[in-house]
């Protein structure tokens, strides 16, 4: 080992000893990839077996967890926002079955039966649960491309429910195999874009009630939505602007009175509810119908019919539902997944990926036996929820209730609401998610998570929220690829009467040992970043070699501190050994420093440790420096 | 800062000074992700322009580099080789031709033009050009879904032109935009799984020839061939067999001998010339045919014809070209640098991925002009050539020369080839090339990479080349992403009498500092590993809390060592905004140790620093440890 008589290493040795066994890296591997938050921590720490075991029924169904504590104080939130998202989730569950070619009615039947199980299994506080627009447009698309549309409207509809069987099926498996982990890919610059782009395109669809269009287009991109408006002036009725100008108007202003002071913000809450009744009762009155201000229209009445019976699992139509179901289940789950961490960051909440997953996939499998089709957390009606002011998935319940009490009694009642209300509630919803500031932000810190943001935009806006979202998370994971095949490798100078050891670009005080290179190379080295890593050190040597040409000395000895590479792979430890002979070749001597415990682990199985010898390997860079000033002065 | 009294850390302090400009580290950035080998360094470094524009020459047309240094010793190696491998580029011609429903002639016309253009643009000196199996009946599928091939057999002819065309296009652009950083994610336990794999499926294509069989799969999986092989047990010859096994073991007797003394390897590489030979004279003097030992047969006369008249570039047939062309163009471009850069390995040589690539798309070019389809460096011929043992490109010169020769004279010659003697040489190449005692080193030392290789292995066996590729590569990119996902947070303690700082677990002497957390982040810090380093910190909080309930003292500092953050974006940087407020709520303060030049950018950009103070960022764990004992005394 070093001959230096610094205090500071007398009696440290590098730690050789032997590495751990294959079990107890592995079992630490897989704790750590897929179960970060410990999950099961709070309950074997709990004392006696029945708390243990309360812990565990909270844990599965976290319904237990926040019932207890339940109070009215709560509840007042909840049944407001509840009655909302239930006004809210007629006229859109209406519009999107008959996106999807079904029965309006099962629009109504998926509001009522799936929120109750997500109460029971979702660990979101925020999320309201019903159909989406983009899952109904998609299986539309899917079953009409096997031609199995018109033929039989009564197969078509038992097909549907198989395909959401499915989709639940492949959501708790998802779920249970804890791939959440998938989750954590959203990075903050997607989900802002997202939610922005979301935002601007539910504005722009809602121009159809505005102006009391009749016909319009099922895209939702920005070219598709103008062309569509701009194509029928001649069909733009002035009585729904009115009336939705002065809905919004009345809207806005309760949200500036909230905005201005917090105890008004009642006024804010009930906003949406008074417009609905408001509307209703004017639209009843006014006889709305004729001066062109549609309303929802004539419900029948009843709870959902079962469907088990229904489930088609022919073999002639299996691969269609079963691509349906994944394919649906994969947007589902990406849509419902992030805007639930998109609210629950705003509340500095979390949540639970791999929970997530099995909670929608319950509800999907239930509501395949319950005339229920494809329901996830759609933005619209959360975000109308998370402005409502619920505190609990509570008002999953309410609404699910309000949906039980429309479908047996109020239906007549409820389909006198003027579409342009409607749009009016969710109009001013989106206003305060476009988050324009943030995106500045963004792109005076960091121009890559603004391209990654502006992606997920401009996506969404021109093409579609699934093209939007993937094309983000694919340039947030080309990013991260890329970080890994270049990481950082830093020349390191001496802090003068110190032993530190730092970047000389970043501390230009800093001085250059004389005929040492101490390199410290960062991050993981893999197969990835291997070539790279070759070229990035010969580059350093060739650098230093024509400096210390025209000054004095030449270069005897390089230091590769390892401190900062997290682990290696079998081609790096190859690519290590090439670049130690290539550099002994040119009469240079390699040494490395402070390898941790798990880059030591491989670096010894693989005999590398043996093969550039013990003395090599030093505890700190100092103690390198210390031992190559010997040899120098030697 | 600090009141230490340590004389490390007197006079240096943090540097807080301004980020660099946007255009330095974009400029940076950009640099080394597409130019990490800094190739016009030599150039510029060259004194004269003269040498300038000789070193840009040599730079794009690699030929200029080793052209001039070539001598007559080289000559004698690559002369063997070159006519070694235009004695297999024949017969696989012919079979691959057929494969893609195309005139056998057209096999023989690749292997005529595209070598001599890859000799002038290649940088691979091993990389023997011709057609290749899967690439051919990937054409064949693409077209025949299209319902092109048999209606017109001359428009399918001229769409495959236009496709290799698209092919080359596709390439060179690839090339040109610097994407070869793609290659670096062919990690060395792909490539070695890859080879592996590839050799064993060529071993058993070989049993047709050997057991005389005239059917057979044109699949490659080992279930199709083993079908193939035991449904026709009647057709199978004795007389093949007997003269394929008396080659192999000729063969692998020469192998034999070069492993005994190196001074007979040229016994070795004469070996396959030998055979075609003998096996030639045989086949005529015996009349191999009527005893069931199929010959190459007969073979048209004449040197390619140009067909870039017959480029078609109708919109009818437009998307199907481009499609053919850019999905063989891939493939080709995998299979290609993937076994260039194997061979390069096993030599220490580099293969420049960008320079392959648009050294690939010109030869499919040119070839799509000369009526040549598809062509890449095969792994069969490669391998052949390799173990002729060329020395350069010149091989390719040579086969291409030799293939002038027989497409104008002597195709009645090799007519007379047997198929199993070509079997013979294919397999004994292979041999060599299944790496079972590198495999089980992988096993020994990264379980993983062993995985990465049998998925490359199994995929090849049981699927096909490019199926077993993607998957294996696949599998690399999660490990990757795995790792970004999950870096490694260590605690660490002090060594005693010294101001090091190691992990507790790797070195048990290291003390913890009482009412001190000293946690050590890795890797960079992103989207994607946000959640798990927050939920990390927590964790080993709460552990150490409920370690000191039990010894003296509760924690009140936690200083987190940035040293290893390579860099953070802005979800990163939320993230530790996050964390430091939920610890400081909990009454422990919170310093940061070391950011490294690009993290303390966006630190400053962020006004994450000034939100934190400037006292509670210090130059080293021993400076903060100093500030917090000196808070803990007082």
């Amino acid at each position: 080992m070093s001959a230096s008589t610094e205090p500071s290493s007398v009696h440290h040795k590098v730690n050789f000893s032997n590495p751990r066994s294959f079990a107890t890296s592995i079992k630490s591997g897989v704790k750590e990839t897929f179960f970060p938050d410990d999950p099961f921590r709070q309950i074997s720490n709990e004392p006696s077996s029945i708390l243990r075991a309360k812990k565990a029924i909270q844990y599965f169904l976290p319904i237990f967890e926040w019932l207890p504590k339940y109070n009215f104080g709560l509840l007042r939130y909840d049944i407001l926002a509840g009655v909302t998202i239930a006004s809210l989730a007629i006229p859109q569950g209406i519009s999107y079955a008959k996106l999807a070619n079904l029965p309006p009615i099962l629009g109504l039947y998926s509001s009522f039966v799936p929120p109750l199980i997500y109460a029971i299994f979702g660990s979101s506080k925020d999320l309201a649960i019903g159909t989406i627009a983009s899952g109904s447009i998609l299986l539309a698309s899917i079953f009409g491309e096997a031609g199995l549309m018109e033929d039989n409207p009564t197969l078509y509809v038992h097909l549907i429910f198989t395909a959401t069987f499915f989709t639940g099926l492949f959501q708790v498996a998802l779920g249970f195999f804890r791939l959440g982990i998938l989750v954590d890919f959203l990075s903050h610059s997607t989900i802002i874009g997202f939610m922005s782009g979301a935002a601007a395109i539910i504005c722009l669809q809602q121009l159809k009630g505005m102006l009391g269009l009749i016909h319009f287009t099922s895209r939702t991109d920005v070219v598709s939505v103008m062309r569509s408006i701009f194509s029928q002036t001649h069909e733009w009725r002035w009585e729904p602007a009115v009336v939705g100008i002065i809905f919004l108007c009345f809207l806005e202003f309760t949200r500036y009175l909230k905005r201005k002071k917090q105890s008004l913000f009642m006024v804010s809450a009930v906003g949406p509810m008074v417009t609905v009744v408001v509307g209703c009762i004017f639209a009843y009155l006014a006889h709305a119908e004729k001066h062109g201000i549609q309303i929802v229209g004539h419900l029948n009445k009843g709870i959902n019919p079962p469907s088990i019976k229904y489930l088609n699992f022919d073999p002639k139509y299996l691969p269609v539902t079963v691509k349906a179901g994944i394919m649906t289940g994969i947007l589902a789950l990406t849509e419902g997944i992030a805007i639930g961490r998109s609210f629950a960051t705003m509340k500095n909440d979390q949540i639970d990926g791999n929970k997530e997953m099995i909670a929608f996939g319950t509800m999907n499998i239930v509501g395949s036996f319950t005339s229920c089709y494809l329901t996830t957390g759609p933005f619209s009606k959360t975000a109308v929820n998370y402005n409502a002011g619920c505190k609990t998935a509570m008002s999953n319940v309410v609404m699910s209730l309000c949906m039980m009490l429309t479908l047996l009694f109020l239906a007549p009642l409820f389909s006198y609401t003027p579409l342009v209300a409607l749009s009016a509630i969710l109009m001013s919803s989106m206003f305060g998610l476009i988050k324009y500031e943030e995106a500045y932000r963004l792109f005076k810190v960091d121009k890559f998570d603004f391209c990654i943001c502006m992606t997920a935009f401009v996506g969404i806006i021109f093409f579609s929220m699934d093209v939007g979202l993937m094309l983000s998370v694919g340039l947030s994971i080309i990013r991260a690829l890329l970080n890994v095949a270049r990481p950082p490798i830093i020349n390191l100078g001496n802090l003068s009467d110190s032993t530190m050891y730092r970047d000389v670009e970043q501390y230009p005080l800093a001085n250059r040992v004389p005929g040492v290179l101490i390199l410290q190379l960062g991050s993981p080295i893999y197969f990835a970043n291997c070539t790279y890593v070759r070229e990035r050190i010969s580059r350093w040597i060739e650098d230093e070699q024509s400096i210390s040409n025209s000054k004095a000395g030449d270069i005897e000895h390089v230091i590769l501190d390892m401190g900062g590479v997290t682990s290696i792979d079998t081609t790096g430890i190859e690519m290590l050994l090439e670049v130690r002979k290539n550099i002994e070749r040119k009469g240079i001597k390699v040494s490395l420093t402070n390898p941790k415990i798990e880059v030591m682990e491989k670096l010894m199985l693989s005999n590398f440790v043996e093969t550039i010898g013990r003395d090599s390997v030093f505890l700190s860079i100092n103690d390198a420096v210390e031992a190559c000033r010997f040899t120098l002065r030697s």
